[in-house]
């Protein structure tokens, strides 16, 4: 790899942020099917790839959807959404939980690869209840991440003149060899 | 962005896989560096930012950490060792699980993009007890993760002869609209 390789990958992964406003047009499949490559190539504990995907376009069920989770409200206009769902298995809450966290940045990473925004969206356990009725989803399984993708809709962006949100310093949070 | 650009991107998020045995020399400063920055801005839910980390490179600590995590114990041989503690808030457990996740994809992708390998290791609550007392890390502060961090001992990887890590296929994980 070169150095503007390297550079490159770097403001990539330094670079993501939250994207909750889209323009209408939809998501190439070139750009959803490396989305679902990556996806399965997702690492998780002892490679269980505890999760499967429902792709939806579907204006009205995004409406739908966004409808039941209010921090998942950015689906309603999203050209695309994508439900994760984890096999639900009781005694590897902790796990499924944390492996979820890993796809849902590995997926945002890839749509932001390709210039094309996104957004987690997150569903507390009634809301969740809600939309695995509305997708035909058995209650048993662990429901509570929706992705949005979109090409990043600058003006509406720019409208909001939401200044960037900040971070914490490094001091403070980065600590050599100890805790103190 | 270019083309080339975009398949490098795709290339590293699609390739990333679990490094545990690693070379000696140490992690170069300008790629912590990156590692850092990166954790930095890793986004996180309401942007807490619920999260901090210990750098270890001492020897004894690392092979102290492996003994208390036997689900860490490429510790022991990592040039590097990264510490995740975070905030601990028992209200927000979930949120900070997958947030851990989050940041932990962004890391190991960091790490990559520069040529070095990692692995995630996880301490039970027990485990991670005796490694917070090792850290000096108030008890009362989530610990569950570790990751290792080094240049790719190939020589070690061919001899293991370990075959690649299989993934399911797409189809029977993707869904169109509705899961059924």
């Amino acid at each position: 790899m070169t150095d503007s390789e390297v550079q490159d990958r770097i403001a990539l992964l330094r670079g993501l942020r939250a994207i909750r406003e889209f323009r209408p047009e939809p998501v190439p499949q070139a750009v959803v099917d490396d989305l679902l490559e990556v996806a399965r190539w997702t690492g998780s504990a002892r490679n269980y790839q505890p999760w499967e995907i429902v792709l939806i376009r579907d204006r009205e069920m995004l409406r739908a959807l966004a409808e039941v989770g209010p921090r998942a409200r950015h689906l309603a206009g999203a050209p695309l959404g994508m439900m994760l769902i984890m096999s639900g298995n009781p005694d590897r809450f902790e796990h499924e939980t944390f492996d979820e966290g890993r796809l849902s940045e590995r997926l945002l990473l890839t749509a932001a690869a390709h210039g094309v925004g996104g957004c987690i969206g997150w569903f507390d356990s009634d809301e969740a209840a809600d939309a695995k009725a509305l997708l035909d989803i058995p209650q048993e399984r662990l429901v509570r991440t929706a992705l949005s993708f979109g090409y990043p809709d600058v003006e509406a962006l720019r409208a909001r003149q939401k200044p960037p949100q900040a971070r914490k310093p490094l001091a403070g949070m980065v600590y050599q060899e100890k805790y103190s």
